[in-house]
């Protein structure tokens, strides 16, 4: 095990109705509020107007930015942070998914910054300061509700990069899982594979004495592959919602990762793929990952076994672990496919054109991943495997 | 699933020499500090030194209080709370295991107060405010160094109580496996027995929905029951050390515990019996755990069928669930007995001359337990079952 420090601070309100409490929380933080959020959803489900009659019966100040798309574009971060600069914002408050808050956390960062935003996702400046934020979430995926980071597109050359800083996990984050009943099937497996791919990406280490978080991203990941079939089948069963949200949130607050390093390699891969073709970054993944699993399984056979019987349950075949490990790899591919994701790059109508492309630009800063090294011509085949 | 608030913001600072650490960690909370701790142990091992030595790096003014005995004592408490109004102290360090940890809340919280400060455990009284603390983990047991909780026993009627609040959780606790290797076997075995305590506390609940939670009280049983052979039979193994150190807080952290109501009777149980007889309290919940499953499985058949089934890979009996219940009831037995802690009363010498006494006092603020109320009468079965 390797040393570590965990400390994740954000304060985790989950239940029916907590976003009535938004205003009371946001309060600690100041008077003037940026509020952020992505399309019209909220407005149609009602959320903004209770989100927004909490704010105000605490006296808040309110400034608004609307439009972040998925893969959230620099240039609105930029928009947010000289909001933020010109009128003294105190406190960003995000509602909605991982795009929302990533944006969020990169205007917050921004607004303490006297260069250009983008300095800290290309590595020209580290991040030493930032204004407090709150979410109210309402898709649970990214586990950016409490986690360190934030993964911004930058539309000139479209550059998706990420960049993370302690000081930027949300203050505090309301769960209510009532308010992912609405999201529709697509947008539910999307999720629900990113925050597979979150655990999947910290499972996968060299480090080989980690028995405690192996088994809780084992837990975790089948408390998801349990209750998928459930969110999808019953979008509004209170229950599977909330051990799906829930999930979600530990999947990436980096209990899972403490005493390892992860890989990250796909996730890396993914962010090249949906840069360029604006694809959801949970069904890249759902491609990305067997193509990642079968391109370096033999790395450490004894780990993939682990994962394929304790994770899938599949058999252990003590002369034949190949066969182990490609079962499990099997069932993750087809429990993708099952929950309505893409396996294949084909089925997303992307072609090789741009393999070779994408590939030099995912390893001009040096190669991916940690459980093993990918340079660009690894990278290619990853894509191939992917087709 | 119940709705909860999850926020524990203790900074883990895990590894080997992270006590040189202290110094920094401390300072940021004043220059004034009470260092707390129990016997000659941690000046045997040099630990003491080393800590001194740091804080003494910082510029940080020492005040010193050691003593603190198992089953820490509000004479000792009132003595510190003392030390600290006369000296306006900053700061609270623990260096120890549960016992000082739990003796500095309580000195914090009183710190704070006016009145005299068993008031917060006799329910006098609620805490709402206390010196910040920070730990030096020797031994991993009770969680309290970030839990939110301290028992104390009053000599006065050897009442052995409760109290907690958020604000009491540490600031930082520093966890180097190394020093857990000096602990002896029997104190090894009463810190494992602790945390799978913790953990069955609140596995046992009547919530019908909380599979992650489940999942992960599971994965840290699991990894507990793994690692303790070893630590015993080979005392200066890194890596178990370190599982059973990191597997000790999580499982007192309360991230185990969200959206369910925990049990917690067998712990009330057993501060009758070391309240009364000074034993280990370990020692105590390796009695009385398996006597209280003995006494309340009806309740919830399939739960017990899941915790054997699970943790200790009992084959479901489909024809009889009984069966399953009792081989996992009697596996947590063996495994107390393996780890060479007592599983009866009269293993401790302990017999049935104050059954009704402690049944009594026991439940004299009302019934114990949630999963199943435990009244009076009940206590004294309970005790029966352990003999």
């Amino acid at each position: 095990m390797q040393d570590f420090v965990f400390h994740n601070s954000t304060k985790l309100i989950f239940g029916k109705n907590k976003e009535e409490l938004v205003g009371q929380e946001s309060v600690v933080y100041g008077k003037k509020l940026l509020l952020h959020y992505g399309g019209g959803s909220i407005k149609a489900s009602g959320l903004y107007t209770k989100v927004v009659h909490s704010l105000h019966e605490h006296g808040i100040e309110i400034f608004e930015l609307g439009g972040v798309q998925p893969n959230p574009r620099v240039s609105l971060v930029r928009e947010g942070v000289a909001l933020c600069k010109e009128n003294d914002i105190d406190f960003i408050l995000a509602v909605g998914g991982g795009s929302v808050i990533d944006s969020a956390k990169a205007i917050a960062a921004g607004a303490k910054y006297d260069g250009d935003v983008w300095d800290f996702f290309d590595g020209k400046a580290e991040i030493t300061d930032c204004l407090p934020i709150g979410v109210v979430l309402t898709i649970p995926a990214a586990g950016s509700e409490s986690s360190n980071g934030t993964v911004i597109t930058n539309e000139d050359g479209w550059y998706k990069r990420s960049c993370g800083h302690t000081i930027m996990r949300p203050k505090f984050a309301i769960m209510n899982p009532v308010l992912t009943y609405t999201l529709p099937p697509y947008q539910t497996a999307c999720g629900i594979t990113d925050m597979m791919a979150h655990i999947l990406e910290r499972y996968f280490t060299n480090e080989k004495n980690v028995e405690l978080t192996d088994r809780l991203c084992e837990a975790t990941l089948k408390t998801i592959i349990n209750n998928a079939p459930t969110v999808l089948a019953d979008p509004t069963n209170y229950e599977a919602r909330a051990e799906i949200m829930w999930s979600g949130t530990l999947a990436h607050n980096d209990l899972l990762g403490t005493g390892r390093i992860g890989d990250w390699g796909s996730h890396d891969i993914e962010h090249e793929i949906s840069g360029i073709y604006d694809l959801a970054h949970g069904a890249g993944l759902a491609i990305v990952f067997p193509a990642w699993m079968k391109y370096v399984y033999k790395h450490d056979v004894n780990r993939f076994v682990q994962f394929a019987n304790r994770v899938w349950d599949v058999e252990i075949d003590l002369n034949n672990l190949e066969k182990t490990v490609l079962g499990g790899i099997k069932k993750t591919e087809q429990f993708f496919s099952s929950i309505g994701m893409p396996v294949r790059l084909e089925e997303v109508n992307i072609d090789d054109e741009y393999f070779e492309e994408m590939a030099k630009k995912g390893t001009e800063r040096g190669p991916l991943g940690n459980f093993v090294k990918l340079y660009e011509e690894d990278l290619v085949e990853i894509f191939k495997l992917a087709r």
